[in-house]
């Protein structure tokens, strides 16, 4: 008796932006482990599974990645369906990877169901899209978790050729800048600050990349950095009447 | 009375990637205003909407983009629910910005709808995580549609630093490998083209930098070209296997 892992993404919050299939495997679910930022609404979808947090907060004790890994391998063994819920998609700067070569490794049967990315989707939200003719026609997405990580990433990136899109940067944010604009960025290249996009309460902070390290502090919500010149996209975009509802009306 | 336009992301292809408000969009449809690349059993979730096809297929007549932009606003000026269907996420790289600048201008009532992208999808089914502890913390995404766009890019990425995920670039993936290696990527550096993730019939090739251009050529299918590290881990992940399905067992 073998069980099987569905490793899904969950969208940047929002229940209405999972996929089908995403909310299909939660319904059938036995088990749900789930990480921190991951919506209490759309946990409610899997109304049968035992449920389990898994994630990882700042300065809070956190679950080893090996014991995730572990928690998942028992249950599949067990015969038990079971749904690894990650933010956003599963393969965007979420260890998704290693927990596939951890079922791999292991003989578990598993699948990886994409979700809808915040890299793309908070800025969206907020009215800003990641490419736009004239202005980008690429752009990179990065963890501003580590310097050590995300410094050498920034050096190698002549400025404004792409739209630069930072997940988990906010502490990082003026660090960030300051390296943008001795690489050369010019610091009045257009940037926003989404902060809790497709979840109540969302904001967005609309400036310039120098003004990035005086622009507000965290919140309990997850924030996306955008920096490039369709980050003033925002501004004729409806960002100044109805920021981060999916709905809007002009 | 007004009508209301949604700027839909489709997905990659496959149904069950279609987010749940995207479903319900479509099933209230008036109107579906779909591209060349959407999968026919998507339109068949609108069963009760007029179906107008104004994508463009290379070396055949296409609607401009002007006239894209009329058809959603005379149908939002009858009253009428419109959905403007795109392929994976309307903001990467498929004119989504200047769809809604358009309604923004014309005073119509919109929303966006974020999408599963390809440009992360397809390489995640093909068992490609974009992002990986140890080999990258980020990646950018391109269209290899024209070199006078692409080009400038791929001279100002610091060979490695990033995944590389290419859109639109199959036909110029001979000119993206010289423009690389040239530019101080390893030849060696493993690579991957992705056909028609999540449609029937899809494959993956596997190589390296310097093979992409013997790699085979395009069928109908989109496909996505991926360059860097975690390329190789197709072959860990069970792309030889079930490559392209959602499902898969070890």
């Amino acid at each position: 008796m073998t069980g099987f892992v569905s490793l899904v993404g969950a969208g940047p919050g929002d229940p209405e932006l999972l996929t089908l299939r995403a909310l299909r495997r939660l319904r059938e679910a036995d088990l749900v482990l789930n990480d921190a930022l991951v919506d209490a609404a759309l946990l409610e979808l899997a109304p049968t599974a035992r449920r389990f947090f898994v994630g990882k907060r700042a300065g809070r004790h956190s679950i080893e990645q090996a014991e995730i890994h572990r928690l998942m391998i028992r249950a599949a063994h067990r015969g038990q369906r079971v749904v690894r819920l990650k933010c956003g998609d599963p393969f965007v700067l979420g260890r998704g990877g290693e927990e596939a070569l951890a079922l791999e490794a292991a003989g578990v049967p598993y699948e990886v169901v994409p979700g809808v990315s915040s890299a793309v989707a908070a800025p969206a939200l907020a009215g800003i899209p990641v490419t736009h003719r004239g202005l980008a026609s690429g752009f990179a997405v990065i963890s501003g978790h580590a310097e050590a990580a995300y410094g050498p990433i920034l050096d190698g990136l002549a400025p404004g050729a792409l739209t630069l899109v930072v997940l988990m940067g906010l502490r990082e944010r003026a660090a960030i800048a300051a390296r943008l604009i001795a690489r050369g960025w010019p610091p009045s290249t257009p940037a926003a600050i989404v902060h809790g996009a497709s979840h109540a309460g969302g904001s967005t902070w609309r400036g310039q990349l120098h003004q990035l390290p005086a622009a507000p502090p965290a919140g309990e919500l997850p924030a996306v950095l955008v920096i490039g010149a369709v980050a003033a996209l925002a501004d004729q975009l409806g960002l100044a009447r109805a920021p981060l509802s999916l709905e809007r009306s002009s």
